[in-house]
């Protein structure tokens, strides 16, 4: 039973039961590429426009309400553990071809992002925090065993492709509206061995969206039941994988049946409060203790929820805005574990202000109803269709999407004549 | 707080807090087909023989050690949601064309099985149990939001292919080989909302694949450490999508790079034992009290661990034949939850007796060292390179899949005509 008995030497860290995945994320995060292969590089972008355009569809047209219909290109970069990355490529929007083998097909080696570009009201279009989505592509990819890259590159690429395809799709017409971006990266090795992909795609594609936040009357939410977690310590529900997405469309699928719009994903014997169907979730609530109005959140550092971009914004501007001046009564923001008898109780005594989900896909969409195991609970919204600091929220980063403020979340993209 | 004030009604079982998924999983396993919708139907299966065939690798062509070269023919057969199940097709080996959009590749709507066809040393060419196969493609289909089948049809259309292909990839004068055959559904719906998919493909293909059960000196497992958890209870480590494969990779890629061949997946704070890689993992040990020998694995009940075949086989066999009788000692079978803590203390009282991972890849691999947090376990082999008991399973289970004894788990696929 000597530790010297086998070749495999563990590092110290190991041996105190701590480690193992998340030391191996961070060295590959942490390790630079080697000089014989080629770093992600989009200045090295090559260009083939479509020679078959794609037609505008009507405002009124249908087929912007189901994310399927894609603008005129999309980026692809190929990547393969020998040669580092290929050399990155715009061209017309079409299928892939994929090996009935590849590593994407059969281990969920695929990660993503989302994000938009919105047209402003003052014609230039923009996005919102690229630099944020660019950070947790890396993360995620690196988490689910696919290439790292500078993530500096992948932003330009995301630029490129706004630059190229929004005049046409998103004209200065079409202020107040936005497109939705998608960056993904898939492992495309064909090969059945379970194992680290060593080939793998990026690709980055651009489609219409509806706009989910303006369910009528506010959301319905079901909370999970004992039997379904979405993620767990010690998982992956931190990261922006696909393995934390079709394992909840059952859960999905039941709530709306029931006549619910999203699954509230509870965690544990405790139930606590995690994430809002694919969003984050907040409350806002007086404490038992004093009446302090506060804005509460779960945490990241149990590495259950994802990071997203909206929920860092929206504690940053409450935090700025709300915590002494201004309209409303102060809010302090409080990110930690909190459970759903908590938000029984403060309805129960009249404590419970409103609660939000929020991610890129939903934006700011208030919350109405809350079924937790035989309970409904009635969530205030002030004004009707939405609560007074989910609505000052909703309205500031409107603003700065939109170009109403100018704020350095907002970067502008210049475009291309079409 | 009435529960009548909301239009949702969730039913009564979901107000006691113990169903979601589990529920929608069974409503939908038996639900029957709508008459409007066509079934999966393997009688109408469509065949188009390959006009480039593939030359059979030469029995030490090192591509025959990675699972990646197919035989000339896969079958495939697409679904959607308003018509059911199309047209099932024999055809071609080669690539799909799947949309940048398709479900699969974003949100793992995916799930497969393993299995292989066993060139017997009577001629014959055999499957091991296909049946059990098929149902747990359709459970692992109902779970990660795919669709349903009768499985016989799956069953059928697995031996269509091993039928055509098997007399040329595996010739009669490679008795004692196999080829790999993968069963896998994927979600193929054109559209970036998270949702159940309206489309969907299964394809069977088949592939050359190592012998992996014959690492020299025995598998040496690398416990996991706290921060990484394959499987969750609620979560969906009983079902065999995509989701449970690729966020184990780093940490697979970590045990390999200090010198282990996998990990062995514990749970808990008490480092409950659940599965070796993507293997079941078993036990054989004296009891405490009593020196009882006993087979010991983790219970299927908490959902955390795959319903392996071969696991299912052992148990059956070593309860039928080695619970009395014969040349080795009895042995019990016990199906529980167990710990690191008690095989280290078996170690160190020698009461540990052996250890192996079985599935279909690895098939029964025995294992001869275990490093548990900054402490090494030495596992006997009784006989050098296995254990008796390892090795008499292993043995019985040849003898089936290779036609050396009549047994029912043995089904004779009759090939077809080259």
């Amino acid at each position: 039973m000597s530790p010297s008995a086998v070749s495999a030497t563990p590092p110290q860290a190991m041996a105190q039961g701590t480690t193992l995945i998340a030391d191996a994320v961070a060295a590959k995060l942490s390790s630079t590429t080697a000089p014989s292969l080629a770093a992600l590089d989009a200045s090295k972008l090559t260009r083939t426009r479509t020679t078959t355009p794609r037609t505008v569809p009507a405002l009124d047209d249908p087929i912007r309400n189901v994310s399927s219909f894609a603008t005129d290109h999309m980026i692809t970069c190929t990547w393969n553990v020998n040669s580092g990355w290929g050399v990155p490529e715009l061209k017309p929007y079409g299928p892939f071809s994929i090996m009935p083998t590849a590593s994407v097909l059969h281990y969920a080696t695929e990660c993503f992002e989302g994000l938009k570009c919105y047209r402003g009201y003052d014609g230039k279009v923009r996005l919102f925090r690229p630099d944020c989505n660019a950070k947790r592509l890396l993360m995620s990819s690196a988490r689910i065993a696919l290439p790292t890259f500078d993530t500096a590159e992948i932003e330009k690429l995301i630029a490129e492709l706004v630059a190229v395809d929004a005049a046409k799709f998103l004209p200065k017409s079409d202020a107040g509206k936005f497109l939705y971006l998608r960056p993904t990266m898939i492992g495309t090795q064909a090969e059945l061995g379970v194992q680290t992909p060593k080939e793998a795609m990026l690709f980055i594609i651009a489609t219409y969206m509806p706009e989910l936040s303006e369910t009528p009357g506010g959301m319905k939410l079901l909370a999970s039941q004992n039997d379904t977690v979405r993620a767990w310590p010690g998982g992956f529900g931190f990261a922006k994988v696909g393995a934390n997405y079709g394992p909840s469309l059952m859960a999905q699928q039941e709530a709306r049946r029931l006549g619910f719009n999203q699954v509230l994903w509870l965690l544990g014997d405790e139930a606590q409060v995690t994430e809002a169907g694919a969003s984050n979730f907040f409350t806002v609530m007086r404490s038992k203790e004093g009446g302090k109005l506060q804005l509460i959140t779960a945490p990241l550092d149990s590495k259950v929820i994802l990071d997203g971009v909206t929920r860092r914004s929206v504690i940053q501007l409450v935090k700025e805005r709300l915590s002494g001046k201004g309209e409303l009564e102060p809010i302090e923001v409080v990110e930690r574990e909190y459970t759903m008898q908590e938000i029984v109780e403060a309805s129960e005594e009249g404590r419970l202000v409103e609660c939000f989900a929020c991610g890129t896909a939903f934006f700011v969409a208030p919350v109405s109803k809350i079924h937790f195991r035989g309970v409904d609970i009635d969530v205030p919204m002030a004004q009707g269709e939405v609560g007074d600091y989910t609505n000052v929220i909703k309205n500031w980063l409107v603003d700065i999407m939109y170009g109403r403020e100018d704020h350095p979340w907002g970067v502008v993209v210049e475009e291309k004549e079409v």
